[in-house]
């Protein structure tokens, strides 16, 4: 039934993207992808066909059972209540809600600060105000990691992938060896590596692995 | 037994600790409030007896069941898990992600991008970037919140408040009529009042309602 596959908007380089890739792979849903570019063409994102499929106008997006999805949060946790196994979360109620806790401040906390339109705000202080924002955001996280260390950890932890995959802010990680040696680990995992940015079917030749 | 009550750290007016007063309200849950001033020496989140309580070193955060919860939609989900009466979040799996998008929606693609720290940046144009910053964000808000209506969008929702009760960004709401409707008869709801900003033990003088 092909056509009940689910359908994953993306862009390669987006980490949230990548955060609902690596969800899928691990509860081994397939789903056929269609990438955005969000710097061609003014951002692809914006465009009217893109508009009537995801009104938020935001890479990921899932075409999943009859809805369409953004927020890649809020797709893994749909993920979960309709697909939970393997569970992505604890079941202990006080586990969940700390890894919810630590993927909310990254969602929230870190990855805001870096975006797009603010980073061109910045001009020539660019790199500089990323570093502080990643680092000041890390050393919160790294706490409540080594207070936690739980492989449901793994689904949000990616979005500092970005990072580690691009180096595109040089972030000093000599700070954080808790946060090092999960996505050390996490980038063994075949879920992770076959969702990597560097082997989408729109990443560009010099960047794929 | 008064001291197994819920601790909450809070700043008048960030509207991340009014949600989270909200849900407590909603769900009939007491607890002692602790102020603590984000901008009074230096900001008093930084200091070594708050950081003692939440290394994130931000408000809201609040201890309970023998745990200290930062991040208020992480907050609101625990509560959700382990006092579900009267529930927040809608029963039926498809309402409830679309509630979520929308949730983390303004959580991480339209508040952090007027936290202090960017404001700071952008100088003497803060108020167009916040305004377009919201403006962008409730364009996709709107759009959804017209699908939905929903009860359990109000915890939500309250994070555009900011902007109705302290008319920092003067954002143009007419484009917005949805938004503007469920705002006003969140408002009326008793939950909202007691939680309000303006009537917070820290609230200024010249702010109190």
């Amino acid at each position: 039934l092909q056509f009940l596959k689910c359908l994953l908007f993306i862009y390669f380089r987006s980490s949230c993207s990548w955060r609902v890739r690596i969800a899928l792979a691990l509860k081994g849903i397939s789903y056929d992808l269609v990438p955005v570019n969000l710097l061609k063409d003014g951002g692809q994102q914006f465009s009217a066909e893109f508009k009537a499929v995801n009104p938020m106008q935001q890479v990921p997006a899932l075409k999943i059972d009859g809805i369409t999805l953004s927020q890649s949060l809020a797709i893994i946790h749909y993920l979960e209540d309709t697909r939970p196994n393997p569970r992505l979360l604890p079941q202990d109620l006080k586990k969940r809600a700390q890894v919810r806790m630590i993927a909310d401040h990254i969602v929230s906390g870190i990855q805001p600060l870096q975006n797009l339109s603010i980073l061109k705000q910045m001009g020539e202080k660019k790199m500089e105000w990323a570093q502080n924002c990643i680092a000041s955001g890390f050393q919160g996280t790294a706490h409540c990691c080594d207070l936690l260390l739980i492989a449901a950890l793994a689904v949000q932890l990616v979005v500092s992938q970005k990072l580690f995959c691009f180096c595109r802010f040089k972030v000093d990680m000599g700070p954080y060896p808790t946060i090092t040696r999960i996505n050390k680990a996490l980038l063994e995992l075949e879920a992770f590596k076959v969702s990597h940015p560097s082997r989408q079917p729109d990443t560009p030749a010099e960047l794929r692995a």
